[in-house]
């Protein structure tokens, strides 16, 4: 049985030892914090709690190492955890900059261990679904995707609402959404512009959209929001064929497809509440199919990633989200606030 | 009675002459037409109908020239209405570019007649409603407006589907979307961010998403679509106490609004369908109220642009849509344009 160790046995860690309890070969062992409360609660739940960093990397046994803490204290914890050996999974965000992330990179190489960043949704329902669809072509060739997660809380709390922590919700929630879509489309991006605003939460963004150009000319936005309070739907995405809706993270939602070409009818201009149009004529409705989302239960299922990781460790497996990804993904993220920053876009190729 | 020509008497044409028969002291009597067939079609209404621009020009006490052509005859048969000293309203989009709007204008300065643009949307109901919601504080401060008019025909008709005609959806539809921003928000525009898509229609864009920051921070964007099968909101706005939806051009929708200070709870990790979420928990429901949509029924009035014109004519009053405005719209549009092409965003002050 392979061990873990938790550093920051917060809210997060609580979510992951009770994952990896379903994965055969692994089990958390042990945990770290510096909260006196939360070392206690690690004991509660039957781990070994440690206050003392240093008792906690002699922790017998323990291969794994998972961070789960504050976004600024990843970089420091992760590469200590690299010098004792260990196999590391850091939270996402997986550092405060791309700058950081090349460190524990480069480290993770110099102590030949596994490293990895907990980008669990690309095995949320949701996003496989959409996978799926794009895959079995049921949309066609996508020309925009739009991902959105619009909160109505209004409240960022503890330390992501500080950004001497590295918090806001385009490294919190943006760093997701930025993640599947790369991982959804095999192109580079090559246009980043970035709108974000701080409504609630005056040190960091708690709205943020981000458009992101392919080099194919695909158009992908995502936007996270914590203070919309009538929700758009978590996807929608437009392909030459067909159009997806997953209205929320339930997975309602439809796919809507054209059954006969465009040119098989005529439209006519009609007078609508619009005015006459022509263009934007409401379409035949037996010109069009409404089909189910196709199933996606099989491939959404977040132990996947642990699975992968214990793998990688044993040489069994490629490692499913690999730094050189994550990098990425902050490049993204750096390039949005750049963009914000300065006021306009930016050319790219990432 | 005040007597107006109309050029190119085609399905635009046809609604303004049904508009104009309610406005008191104006009146439609002649058009002109390349085409034989309406000219006919003008006659058989009881106007004078002519094939000849020569005889048009001579029309026995027409004041006013509506230009209701493709946009690449608009500056050459505007000017020469002008030359005549008629008074011209413009189809949009008023000319094929900012330069040629330019030449429009300084030959109205010139013969000293009155120049405007059909910008009628400003007088769509969805539009005045989102404009009194905002004027009456019902969202607080706005910080995302988002605008989309999504058809499903994938079919872009005619002249408008031609690069040489000045067609395509931003000239066709985005007009009138940025027009309603730049009139809704009384700020520079200080960024445009634009990607579009020829779907179906080679020449032109039959997709554009155009994202505008204002001076404010203001983020708004607007979307045209011919081919989104599943058509999102028509309006969707965010301010700092609420947020408005208009689902369509009927108007149905509503407004939401915190009735609660976002710290009167403590919201608390909770397991969804996204798994576990602070910031994403849902918000009890008795914190939010949903209200109607504030009625513009008053507002709504199509016919106001043209007694405006009438009223403007007579020195009774300014006119509405005025040139320069026409311009700011030119600037965004062309800023779209040039974004697209080059493939960034652009600092600009509109």
């Amino acid at each position: 049985m392979h061990q873990m160790g938790i550093i920051g046995y917060g809210g997060m860690a609580s979510w992951h030892h009770e994952n990896i309890r379903r994965i055969e070969g692994l089990q958390v062992a042990a945990a770290y914090d510096v909260d006196p409360q939360r070392v206690r609660a690690a004991r509660e739940k039957g781990l070994a709690g440690y206050d003392s960093l240093e008792a906690f990397w002699k922790h017998p046994g323990m291969e794994f190492v998972l961070v789960a803490t504050p976004n600024n204290f990843h970089m420091e914890l992760a590469i200590a955890a690299m010098e004792h050996g260990k196999h590391v999974i850091c939270e996402k965000p997986v550092a405060m900059s791309g700058e950081e992330l090349a460190e524990m990179t480069a480290a993770a190489k110099r102590y030949g261990v596994v490293f990895t960043v907990h980008q669990n949704r690309r095995w949320d329902r949701d996003f496989r679904i959409v996978k799926r669809a794009l895959a079995q072509g049921l949309l066609g060739k996508p020309y925009t995707i739009e991902s959105r997660v619009h909160g109505q809380n209004g409240v960022v709390e503890g330390w992501r609402a500080h950004k001497v922590a590295g918090g806001g919700m385009l490294l919190d929630w943006g760093v997701h959404l930025i993640d599947q879509l790369l991982y959804l489309i095999p192109e580079p991006v090559v246009e980043v512009c970035a709108h974000l605003h701080s409504l609630k939460t005056p040190e960091v963004d708690d709205y943020c959209k981000v458009l992101m150009r392919f080099a194919s000319g695909l158009s992908a936005q995502i936007e996270v929001g914590t203070y919309c309070l009538q929700p758009l739907p978590r996807w929608y995405v437009n392909g030459d064929a067909g159009s997806l809706v997953i209205d929320d993270f339930a997975c309602t939602g439809r796919i809507v497809r054209a059954n006969q070409y465009a040119l098989d009818w005529e439209p006519e201009i009609v007078q609508t509440a619009a005015g006459p149009t022509r263009t934007m004529a409401p379409r035949p409705k037996e010109t069009l199919a409404t089909l189910p989302l196709p199933d996606a239960e099989d491939e959404a299922d977040w132990t996947a990633f642990y699975r992968n990781v214990l793998a990688a460790a044993e040489g069994r497996e490629a490692l499913l989200v690999t730094p050189a990804e994550a990098a990425r993904v902050f490049a993204v993220m750096e390039a949005a606030f750049a963009s914000h920053e300065e006021g306009m876009s930016f050319k790219v190729h990432i």
